[in-house]
Parts: C-alpha cells; sequence; structure tokens
C-alpha cells in the first residue's frame, strides 16, 4: 500500500517535470538524478527557506560557500580517509559485490520474519483469545528463531565494533548466506571499501596529487571558521551556514533520491563555549523541529530519535525523523561534536586555531553543535506530504500537490478563460505586472478544467481566470488550491493578497 | 598601476570576508577558492539576478537542476573525450610541466614588449612631434619584431589548428624557449592532456566505471531538453537555464577567481526552429547586454567581440568582455551552436529526440542559442568596478564598494549610537521588523565613523543611527554609502525607502 504511494509519488516527479532519472537518453546513471523545471524552483525554495531561517533571523550566523575541492589532508584529519568504509563481500560465481553488513542485517530480517508468520498463523487458529505476549514468551518455534536472532544480532554489533572484518565473514558462512544472484556460498573476503571519490588534480611532471570529493561540506566550515570569525568579527556563540553538494560513492543507493551518490546538504555549525554545548545542543533540537513544523504537515510526522550510541567525535546526537511512506526517517542530524574537528586540523595543519575571547582574555577551541539536513531528503519528505488524491463531489479524482504555497514552484496561474476576444492580451497584462513580485504562469491550452487539473498537480496555490467581465470591471475570479473555492477579486488588490501568503517570509514569520 | 589595484582587490577580498584561500591553513590549494560570508551573498545576489531575469521574465524560459556525475558517453558525444585537450610540454631539468601554448603566447608577447619599448623611447626621444604611425612604419628594430611576431603568430596559429604537436615543439626549440625555472631548453615532447577530471563511480566485481565531473553544464540541458519540454507542454521558441559548478584540470590556473578548477556557470540554452537562429542570436547578444549594463557600471566597461574563427559547431559567436584591471575579458559567450549537439546525442544515444510542432505537424531538431556566463568572473567583475579608495573633504582616504545596491550583502546597517540608554535595544527593536524583508546588520561597537567605514567597505548601501532622538520621536539617521549625506526618517518609512531600492526587482525592471 504505502510502497504503491511511493511509486506513484516516483512517478508523479518524472510526469510532472519535478525529477528526472540523470542521462535518461543514455539508459540513466544509477543513483543519480537531475532536478527538472518544477523540481528546481521547489528545491531553491526549500534552499532559501533554511538560509533565510538561519543567515536573516540570526545575528550571529553567516554563511559562506566552500568549494568542493579540498586539501587532501583536511579528510586524513576528519577520519574519513581512514574510516569512511563500507565493508565489501564478492560471490566468486555471479562476480557480484555486496556490502556485508547489508547481507546480515537481511539475514536478522528473516528470523523477525520467521517470527512474524508464526504469530499470524496463531491468530488466526486462536481468533480473539490470542495473547500474543504470552505466544512470544512460550512458543518453541518463535523462542528459537528469537534467540538466534539476538545472538545474531549481538555478534553482528561486536564484529561492526571491533572492525572486524574476518568475524564478519564467518557469520555470513555460519548462517549459510547465499547470493541472491548465483544461490552459492562461494564468498570471496571481506574488505573495507572507502566511499569517498577519488579525482587527480593538477599535472606536474611528478605526477598529479590525488584529491577527493567532499563526503560532507561541515570540514569547509570547520577550516574557515576562524577567517571568518576574524573578518566578520564574530564573538562565540556565533554559527556558519553552507548549501552546497556533497558525494558518496554508495553501492546501495536506493529509494529514489532519498539516498543518492551526488546529494545536497544544507549544515549549520554553532561554535561555543565548552561546557554550554548541551544547553545549546537541546535549543537547536527544539529550534530545527520547529522549522521543520512551520510548514504545517502536522506533528504527528516528525519525531526525535536520539542517538543512544555515539560517534567518537559527539557527546549528543540526535535525528529529526520524518514519516516517510516507506516509515520514518532520517531528514536532518543534530549533534554535538565537541572540539574533535576542530583540534583535529590543529595537528594536522600545525596551526593553532583558537578562539581568543576579548572580553575574559582567554583563548580555547570552541566546542561545535552542528546542524546538517540534506536537502534532497527534505525534497522527497515535502513531495511525499504534499502528493494527494482526492475524491470529488462530481465523482472525478484529483492529484493535487498540497504544497506549502512558500515552497510551491508556481504561485500564480493566469488563465484566460478562452483564447479571444482580448482576454489572452488583458491576461497577459496582468502577468506583466505580477511577474516581478513572484512566479507567474500563463497557461491559454484546453479548458479551464483541465488547466486547474494541471496546476493542482504541480501545487500551485492559486489560479486566476481573465473572462469577459474582466474586461468591464478589471475583476478576476481567484481560486484556491486547496479548497477549490473561488471569489470574485480586484485585479489591482492581486498582489497584495498573494504576495504575503506565498513568500518565504510567511515561514520565517512564524519562527519567532 | 592596474596590477596594484587588482592586487589591492585580492586582499581586500580576504579582510572583508568576500573570497579565502580554499583550505588556507593547510596552506591552500592551489586554483581554488572559498566564498566567505559577505561573498556568498554577493554570489547569490548575482545568481538571483540572473535566474529571475531568465525564469521569471521569459513565459517561455525554465530552468533545471541536473546533476554533475553524467552518462560518460554523453562526453564522448559532446566531443570533450577526444578533444578537450591543452598541450603540454615537461622541462626535464626543472622537471616542471607547461602549457605549450602559453610559452608560445608568451613568446609571441616578448616580441610586443620590444615594440613597446622602442616606441616609448622615441616618443621621449621626439617629444609632441612624434609619429607613432611613421614611426611603426618605418624603424627597422620595430619592423623586424613585428615581422618575427606576426610570422610566429602565424606559425603558432597554423600548429593549433592542424592539431600539430611536433610543430608546437619545433616553434619552442626554434625560438629557444626557455624553462623559467631551470633556464635550460631540455624539453621533452608535447602531449595531449585532457582537462577533464575523471572518477570511479560504483563498485563492481568486475571493476568500476569511469565517469567524469562536467567541463560545462551546457550537457545537462541537452540530454533534458526532451523531457522538459514535453513535461513542460513548452513550445519552440524556448530556453532552459542552469546555474551550477563545473570542473576543468587547468594546467595554468591564474588571476584570482577568473580562472579556477572548480566554477559555477549560468548559462541558457534557446531552443529555436531552423533558419530563425541569426534573428535569436542577435536578440540575446542584445539582451544579454542590457543584463549587464542594468547594474550601471558605465557602457563603456563592456563591449562585444564577435568571434572570427567559429567551433565546428557554431554558426555565430560572440563574448561580451569587461573591463578588467589586466584587460578587457571574456565574462559571457553568445553562440549558436546549431543542431550539433541535439543530432551528437541521438546518434550517441540511439534516441530520437526530435521536437514535434503541433502546429505544423512536422518534426525536427531545434537549433540552440547558448548564453553562457561564469558567476565567479561575473563575481570579479563586479568587485572590481565597485571597489574605490576616495579622497574626503577632511584629507582622509576611505575604500567603499560601491556595489549595486541590489547586489549587496548587507542592505541595512543598525547603529545604536552609544551602547546604553537603551539605544542598543531600540535598535534591535528595528531590526527584528526589517530583518524578514533584508539583509540586516547590527553593529555596536567602535565610534559611528569606524562602523561607517566599515559598511563602506562591505558595500552596504544604508545605515541607520540610532541616537537620543529616536527615543522621542521614532527617527532615525538615515546614510548613504555613495553620497555620504545623511537625513532623518521616520522608523516606519524604512521598509519602504529602503525595499525597493535593494531588491532584485529594481534591476529586473530595467530590462523591459
Amino acid at each position: 500500500m504505502a510502497e504503491d504511494v511511493f511509486k506513484k509519488i516516483v512517478s508523479h516527479c518524472k510526469e510532472y517535470g519535478f525529477v528526472f532519472p540523470s542521462s535518461e537518453i543514455y539508459d540513466g546513471l544509477g543513483a543519480v538524478y537531475d532536478y527538472a523545471q518544477n523540481g528546481v524552483e521547489l528545491k531553491n525554495n526549500i534552499k532559501q527557506y533554511w538560509w533565510q531561517s538561519m543567515v536573516l533571523l540570526h545575528e550571529n550566523i553567516v554563511g559562506i560557500d566552500s568549494a568542493i575541492f579540498m586539501h587532501p589532508t583536511i579528510w586524513k584529519a576528519s577520519g574519513h580517509v581512514d574510516a569512511f568504509n563500507d565493508p565489501l563481500i564478492d560471490n566468486r560465481d555471479s562476480k557480484k559485490r555486496y556490502r556485508a553488513d547489508v547481507l546480515i542485517e537481511e539475514q536478522i530480517g528473516k528470523y523477525e520474519e520467521k517470527i512474524a508468520k508464526e504469530i499470524t498463523k496463531a491468530r488466526k487458529r486462536f481468533g480473539e483469545a490470542f495473547d500474543e505476549a504470552q505466544f512470544r514468551a512460550t512458543n518453541p518455534r518463535v523462542l528459537d528463531n528469537q534467540k538466534k536472532r539476538d545472538d545474531l544480532h549481538q555478534r553482528f554489533s561486536d564484529a561492526m565494533n571491533a572492525n572486524d572484518l574476518e568475524g564478519l565473514k564467518q557469520i555470513i558462512l555460519d548462517e549459510g548466506i547465499v547470493c541472491p544472484i548465483s544461490g552459492t556460498r562461494n564468498w570471496t573476503d571481506v574488505r573495507q571499501f572507502n566511499l569517498m571519490f577519488k579525482t587527480e588534480v593538477g599535472s606536474t611532471a611528478e605526477g598529479a596529487s590525488t584529491i577527493y570529493l567532499r563526503p560532507e561540506t561541515a570540514q569547509g566550515i570547520f577550516v574557515n571558521y576562524l577567517n571568518v570569525q576574524k573578518t566578520g568579527r564574530m564573538k562565540i556563540p556565533f554559527g556558519i551556514a553552507q548549501i552546497g553538494k556533497a558525494f558518496r560513492n554508495e553501492i546501495v543507493a536506493r529509494q529514489f533520491i532519498f539516498r543518492m551518490r551526488e546529494f545536497e546538504q544544507m549544515e549549520m555549525q554553532f561554535f561555543v563555549k565548552p561546557g554550554t554545548e548541551i544547553e545549546w545542543f537541546n535549543k537547536w533540537k527544539e529550534m530545527r523541529m520547529k522549522w521543520h513544523q512551520a510548514l504545517g504537515f502536522g506533528a504527528e510526522n516528525y519525531r526525535f530519535h536520539d542517538h543512544e550510541k555515539l560517534a567518537h567525535y559527539a557527546n549528543a546526537a540526535c535525528d529529526i525523523e520524518f514519516k516517510m511512506p516507506f516509515g520514518f526517517k532520517e531528514v536532518e542530524g543534530i549533534h554535538s561534536r565537541t572540539d574533535f574537528d576542530l583540534k583535529q586540523h590543529e595537528t594536522y595543519s600545525g596551526r593553532s586555531i583558537k578562539y581568543f575571547d576579548p572580553e575574559t582574555n582567554e583563548s580555547y577551541t570552541p566546542y561545535d553543535i552542528e546542524t546538517s539536513i540534506g536537502v534532497d531528503r527534505m525534497f522527497l519528505s515535502v513531495m511525499c506530504h504534499s502528493y494527494m488524491e482526492e475524491q470529488l463531489e462530481n465523482g472525478e479524482t484529483r492529484t493535487v500537490l498540497k504544497l506549502p504555497a512558500a515552497l510551491a514552484p508556481t504561485k500564480l496561474a493566469i488563465l484566460p478563460l478562452v483564447r479571444k476576444d482580448g482576454l489572452p492580451e488583458k491576461a497577459r497584462e496582468i502577468l506583466d505586472d505580477l511577474k516581478f513580485h513572484f512566479n507567474c504562469k500563463y497557461e491559454e491550452k484546453d479548458t479551464i478544467g483541465k488547466r486547474y487539473r494541471r496546476q493542482d498537480a504541480v501545487g500551485t496555490p492559486y489560479c486566476i481566470t481573465v473572462d469577459h467581465d474582466t474586461l468591464k470591471d478589471d475583476t478576476v475570479t481567484l481560486r484556491n488550491r486547496d479548497t477549490m473555492e473561488q471569489q470574485r477579486v480586484k485585479i489591482s488588490e492581486l498582489r497584495e493578497l498573494i504576495e504575503d501568503k506565498v513568500s518565504i517570509t510567511s515561514l520565517l514569520k512564524k519562527l519567532v
């Protein structure tokens, strides 16, 4: 069911000019997508909303735009060269490569499935009298599978934490996991595969040097933080915001634009005095949740997921998860990264990048709170919650994208009732006035009803119809996408009626 | 002189938070730069101005955002795999690598310099009576150098056009060109070096596949044009606009952000009916020039440079050049690319991507007019023409960036006269109202005079001072960056006074 909805959304994205598979006429490129004419506007509006919420609303946050190419030692300092790996294993018969951790996770899932099957069977047999908790606690087949699942989970965790590649392989052998293609257990050893893309830059006679495509935008902020602080006369606490592309050579990329090899991040690093970081971490959790909920999709679609196991650099971490058709998924992460990154860069660069506090005359390495959100995931979550199929009173169905008006690609469609009698000219007169202020589309082909449906499908919050009365009294019919209600309004009042409702400012005002 | 000004601009960019060398704490990465807190805002405003001028003002232009990663065959079709090369030569003693064409161009420059020296000498000797044309036509040393220069230029052009690498090497040997480092003529052969960055994507047991970082954004439009046309119901003529990163492994990158290995393009491809392309080419030349000149830097700073020699795919081409401290330089290119690219993609993909005209019932491959502008070059040209050192009446000098107000990073600085008596609170009240509408900065440290200077240096068009009278009558002093004139205005009128002048809309209105 949810899978069906997701498929519909993916095909809607293609059909209505939101997202195209990249290089489609060449049969595509795996896990890479292009944003089409409506998608690029929606994406830009999401970026604007984020950027303005950071930079305009906070006196102490400024932006930067650092390059994708960075000095390779930066990725040594950040830990990505040594530890940003996936454990891969090949099947010698099919010649297919897999992530060892994913194979094992799927095996854990199989025990889950067996348990679920037993329960379903028993529920059918016992009807209303069925007591699941008791059944789980006593049924020997369920108990056996639960034990196998738990033991496997424990072994798997231990091997992952110890970075024990032989241990992972032994699990695959012991569990008798077979290749889905060849069906055999003819596995190679497990090897680490670094997820960073490499390229060669420059060309010296001694040989070019290897650099990486950045796997995250955060480091571009860390290595610039002191330059920004000094030239911008910033005082702790202060933040640096950035939007930009990042790249990861994912072996298993999936779920449309949810996990791509080329993706875009919106990250803000907030530098604070050591000891105050948990207070700020909690503040940013709240502020970021407010940002999401200001879009109006309903609080029940969001939840916090606090990390129990922390990365070595973090002393607190939390995800904001959004309800997708395929379950609650991480859209944003908020991490208290301590002074790990800045200290690493001090060590590797040999430069002091301490902050000097002019009020207390002390120097220290700031602690950092990161808020990190994937633009593409955010885009997908907005699409998923805006997409609706509605039954109309006349029995027809309409597909409508109930996008927040401030994010909609087109704000106003201007539609002459017929293609004659001077109505197109009048409609274009209105267009020529309003187009400076927000994105307007002019459309004259097909019946008004069909044109309304097309605008519904791309999420246009308002349509106006220019008819014969317009020529007499300079009024038009203004139609609301969500209610489908129509009202007669003066042309001279249109800008004021619409502009506030469709502007990013309207969202920003909900945040203070 | 001009060189000095350019150096000052480069250091101003660093000191005032516009552009930092990338990875500076790691001693930088060659020919890569980061945009700092003020630079990113200026750059974003330039992008907005371009995007809105394309997408909002033209009914028949829409945007897209295609990925950097594309199917590798696309670069075969476009000709980049085979022909996007620089001729390189190594000096065996210094182990340094050079572009053979650049070495020869520098040699041509040396003959120029010799001629210029003779002329300067003669002008000194003859004073006002000096007739340069006659001197050039008769002086034997000038004539000799002119002949050497012209002969060399001809030989060089022939070798480049014929892709004659041995010929290039022979020129270097015949001219006795030495390595600037070792001073020797111990040269290797000339070899072709492809400028595209490569990387490996995916990971299959059979081996990963090589893809390229796109060297231009144009191809992302071509391969998507039919999808956009169909899903967007576009009719010829129509255009597709795109802003995005591109990458070229330049051997000799120079002039600050003018030529970088990672850069950003704003490209619009306009698809027209064959036979109408020259008419559209001329229209776009005029429209693009108007776009540049709307910034108000003065028409004398721009010129067209029509290409005499055309690339194999073009039937007309022209640059818009902008006067930089180092001479007139290309900032934008307008090219009539015929149907070359689309036809190549038909051939290589094996798909028909013809346009079907519903009115005439015919199918054809459209012709394409490209307008292509480098964001970073545009940024640099704006900085160069905004940077000024002005003598003030009191004998002091002020450094002021006379940025077009719509492009300025900060629109309004809000300055309490003193840090007491409730003035900071009153100033922040104003900030909290205006910050939703444009970029405002609050600053309270140092004297008002110093704060004005700092705002001048980052190009803030307006400052307001909140003083003791403000508390009584709700008025503030509004100061104009360029005239330095101050006027007393009501707080309630500020938004209206400023918003129109600093908005991108104010620029767009000059274009129609």
